[in-house]
């Protein structure tokens, strides 16, 4: 869309290709330098001088400057066998180049370098940071009034986070049950059918099966049925928190003379690898983890879903959490997570069995900002694809439906620093109701019990995260990236649309590309912007000869030699069973090498799949701007008839 | 010490007070950002322009820049009301400004955005990231051959992981008993008096018992005791990481009849909060952190260490780590860990058990810095105390010996985000014996199991550590202020000693201040450089009364109401029970208003302890530098006569 009215702003929004804009970065890095140093200046201007100019003509003054600025020629030149991220030629990992208001504001807040674990040592940041995330949860359509959020170093940390309340949520009932006991007191709660119980009246199945919105309604009642003190005495005596698995299991078994199975996790099959480590350093243990296969379009299958829900259930195994992606790391693709919620419904309804449903949108959240008209309301399928200038029936309802019901999951993770362009470290936890939060809340030394919203008790963050110290100069810059580029169809929905588009492109051109004797495989079209693919050639005749293809395919495009200069870089994995079946098989069907069976018989080899992440909006510019498909066609096959030259005399 | 030969240095090394360098500073970011710029347009000059300058003189591009522009200029106003951390003036929580070197190295680096999660992602800066924890490892005494560690994005998740890998190292030989036992294959271990006997024959006591090395020796020959794969699987099935809590205990009580006590974590009283925090999320439960109190000098007490091991094992309870403090975060103190490994010593001979020791050393770390001449080796006390000016008797042996010790604890967390004076975020992890890191090792779909050390494998961070995608940059800012400022009597050992006499010189001031009719209590010289004080007045005899006393000086000495421009900044925290049982009487005795008893009944109120850290080296500089130490004593002697009026009046 070259006469796209918002195509001179992308111009404006990123360092550029060729540093086009290296001026105006310029100008204003130095505007944020010099009005830090004028803060400092105008600071108690009678303070005098500390670092006299004499002593700074002395000899060891100078030296040190040397040493410095010799130690920082260094790093420079070190820096320059980094990965050049921001160049169209790059097709390979999540990662492009920062938003230029991101870039500086970081550096400008680094200056200043406020800690967002307290109000205290932040007064500007945190309230940036909560007003970032309260951006983000209008983005997928939280309630402002409702829910609240807060940035993380990153994904892994977000859905530890993410994981760690949902425990909290499901065992609450327990743990309130015990503590009205122990107060000799009664209180109730809303059953799945909407009839209201006394705890004491619900079985152990019952109570790990209480909708979220209803744990979090019993836990604001619960603080009124005894003094504070005492409730949180008795609320301790009966936490899992407090008193740890160990004990826990063995309590429940003499209250309840019932020992219900491990409680499990349900992920979608292409679920990031750090769900392995976060089940496992909550001590869930990674037997645990349940993968829901995909379907052919790589999203979590809801049947599939069902059927094992349905199997949990008749096991009576509590199911604490259920996992959706939007954007899986792989392939970018959206689960449907509007029927992985009528999943979760129909189980309320037909099995008595409910769980906190998660959104790990650390990669995809952003794409959120593509449904969003200017004035926050929901754009249609069909405005979405004009404004692509997609001439087809993509992104289709189905594509708005998966991303619109991020609103009604409890929890979303998502990434600033994946799709929103900003720099490491920015991930964020978002939460559908505030009140989840308290469930995991440390009171430090510093502070008193909290004494309401926007109390300084409240706005000291280290109280109800994970995390202490962390830079408040990344809550300036996703802050400014947000303000610059709104999140809705002016800003990051049009900056995404551009990736989604140029990714789509790529995927026809390989399609269409000839690579002669040789074929291209290639996985569905993205539901944003990864593409990735197989390449084959007719000598093959097993997994193992294809998967060195193609791993001699990205030896040759990627920079892990050192001196290597690949005119394209782009990245692998491996699809592994099982997470990967089901998905997998019109792929094996197409290479024609082998079977599901002698693929699942591959373990941690699995089919070796290319990959090329779009995250540069500029792929699909016109000339002077150079035609980085074309280029990357013909890099392809050039590296892959090398390849086979390997493979045929290696 | 005006004529230090190192006081130019350290003159170099910062922005400064008064912005004195800014002309360095300035030049050197211009620098990397041109540096960087060039970089971009030497990268395929032949793909020309894709940001077009008839673009840029588009209105929408002009709009673009126009709104970057202005919202920045709101961003910069905003920051400025941003706490003065480069202040004398501020002598609050452990803030300062950052090393010119760690700021530079931070923004060159974030220009290229490289992510530390993998080297592929990051060539040059996991490099890095590695270096500069192998020079934080030389620093406390690690052995290069035998040691690793990398950085985090803070304290928190650093000490979590360490916390984590101990848990999987005391658990190991229990999941290796199993995992032979279903191989049908013997294995021996290492027992605590030094024979060796197969697994099988040891009870689950002694298994839970064995030193971390033995550990990690049966972990290195585990592999070859079966084929690799069978290993794997034989682990699987009996790890408490992949089986999880709730079966674990399931499962040791059918193969053991023998259900030991919930595991608990000995944590120094002093330990940060972060500790709760941590074991309630691995699952341990805040209920098994055990606190053994500290001294008067707020250092643990090996005595109550000792009288704790043994009650423990008189009680079969397994203890999964003592983690004791290198700088505590109230009061800078610094364990006597030569004394705490002693304590771990006459356990393994006398009572048979064992345990991993952590040294929480996030805040105090760096001070190791201050023991290290420029050729690695250890400087007495003596030539300390020369280096630093000190006439009296202070830092003494033991204050070496207890530094010195970190070189023999199993894991160690420093946080370069601290007195590493580097901009957040940057903590770190270091372990003793390297291959720790393979027990909570998960691969992702994009490896292959590991090749050896340096292979692309090796480098993918993300494997052996907790978080995931996380800034390059940090590593770069660390690495250049390393470099800047090495890690010894030259460098950060000057800086701290500097901070450490700063620190000295205000206790010594406000001993000897007039403050009329009312005094002042002092909590003891600190180890590093907090200094900690309770004010107080003849008319007061309540701990109600002090505790408002103060609470209205600090309210008068911080930024907590808007608007608010105190001439020093101050923070304080809380005493609470029962936590500080032991070393708050000395206090209280001389506060004179009431009991221990009256004290711990106050709860979550305890005894409000003003306090300010000393990270400024600037602190006792000569005229023309302000005199810091006055201007404080003064404006302390201000608010509290103001507080009084309030007292008095309110």
């Amino acid at each position: 869309m070259p006469d796209d009215p918002r195509s001179p702003s992308l111009a404006a929004w990123f360092l550029g290709p060729r540093a086009e804009n290296a001026a105006l970065l310029e100008r204003l890095v130095t505007e944020a330098l010099r009005d830090h140093v004028f803060w400092r200046r105008n600071f108690h201007p009678e303070d005098g001088i500390t670092i006299r100019e004499t002593e700074r003509r002395n000899e060891g003054y100078e030296d040190a400057v040397a040493t410095l600025t010799q130690e920082l020629m260094g790093l420079l030149a070190e820096l320059k066998r980094g990965v050049p991220f921001f160049s169209g030629r790059y097709k390979g990992h999540m990662s492009f180049e920062q938003t230029i208001a991101s870039q500086i504001g970081y550096f400008a807040a680094m200056l200043y370098n406020p800690n967002n674990v307290s109000i205290e040592a932040s007064p500007v940041t945190t309230r940036l940071e909560l007003e970032v995330a309260a951006q983000l949860g209008a983005m997928i359509g939280y309630e402002a009034s409702h829910s609240w959020g807060h940035l993380t170093s990153g994904g892994t940390v977000a859905n530890f986070e993410a994981l760690w309340i949902a425990r909290n949520v499901i065992y609450l009932p327990l743990a309130a049950a015990g503590a009205a006991d122990q107060l000799g007191v009664s209180i109730d709660v809303e059953r799945l059918d909407g009839t209201r119980a006394p705890l004491s009246e619900l079985s152990i199945w019952e109570l790990v099966n209480v909708r979220d919105p209803a744990v979090l309604d019993l836990w604001g009642r619960l603080w009124s049925i005894a003094p504070r003190a005492d409730v949180q005495r008795a609320l301790s005596a009966h936490s899992l928190s407090t008193v740890g698995y160990q004990d826990y299991a063995r309590r429940l078994a003499s209250a309840y003379g019932d020992t219900l199975p491990a409680s499990v996790v349900l992920v979608a099959a292409t679920a990031h690898y750090s769900w392995e480590k976060i089940v496992r350093a909550l001590g869930i243990g990674s037997n645990q983890l349940v993968f829901i296969p995909v379907d052919d379009r790589y999203r979590m299958n809801p049947d599939a879903l069902w059927r094992t829900v349905r199997e949990l259930t008749a096991s009576r195994t509590p199911i604490m959490a259920c996992v959706s992606v939007c954007g899986s790391t792989e392939e970018s693709a959206i689960d449907r997570l509007d029927e992985v919620l009528e999943v979760r419904e129909r189980a309320e309804r037909e099995l008595g069995v409910t769980f906190h449903v998660h959104s790990d949108a650390c990669y995809g959240g952003y794409a959120a900002s593509v449904s969003r008209r200017a004035d926050g309301s929901r754009r249609t399928a069909a405005e979405i694809r004009e404004s692509m200038g997609m001439s087809g029936a993509w992104p289709d309802d189905e594509w708005v439906r998966g991303i619109s019901a991020l609103e009604r999951a409890d929890s979303v993770t998502i990434d600033p620093h994946k799709l929103g362009y900003v720099p490491y470290p920015a991930g964020a936890l978002l939460l559908r109701d505030r009140r989840a939060r308290e469930l995991v809340a440390v009171d430090p030394p510093y502070l008193l019990p909290t004494q309401g919203l926007d109390s300084a008790e409240d706005l000291f963050l280290g109280r109800f995260i994970f995390e202490g110290s962390k830079p408040g100069a990344a809550a300036a810059a996703v802050w400014l990236s947000h303000k610059v580029l709104p999140l809705d169809e002016r800003g990051y929905g049009y900056l995404i649309e551009r990736t989604m588009v140029g990714a789509r492109r790529m995927h026809a051109a390989l399609a269409e590309a000839d690579f002669g004797e040789m074929r291209i495989v290639l996985l569905p079209e993205p539901d944003i912007n990864i593409v990735c693919y197989v390449m084959h050639h007719p000598s093959f005749s097993t997994l193992a000869a294809v998967n060195a293809f193609n791993e001699g395919i990205y030896a040759r495009m990627s920079l892990g030699e050192p001196g290597a200069a690949p005119p394209y870089i782009i990245t692998r994995t491996r699809l592994q069973a099982p997470m990967y079946s089901g998905a997998v098989e019109p792929l094996l069907e197409r290479l024609g090498v082998c079977g599901v069976a002698e693929w699942e018989a591959s373990g941690a080899d699995g089919l070796v799949v290319l990959r090329s992440t779009v995250m540069d909006p500029f792929l699909v510019a016109s000339p002077p701007a150079p035609d980085h498909i074309a280029g990357f066609v013909s890099a392809l096959r050039t590296a892959a008839l090398a390849s086979l030259d390997k493979e045929a005399s290696g």
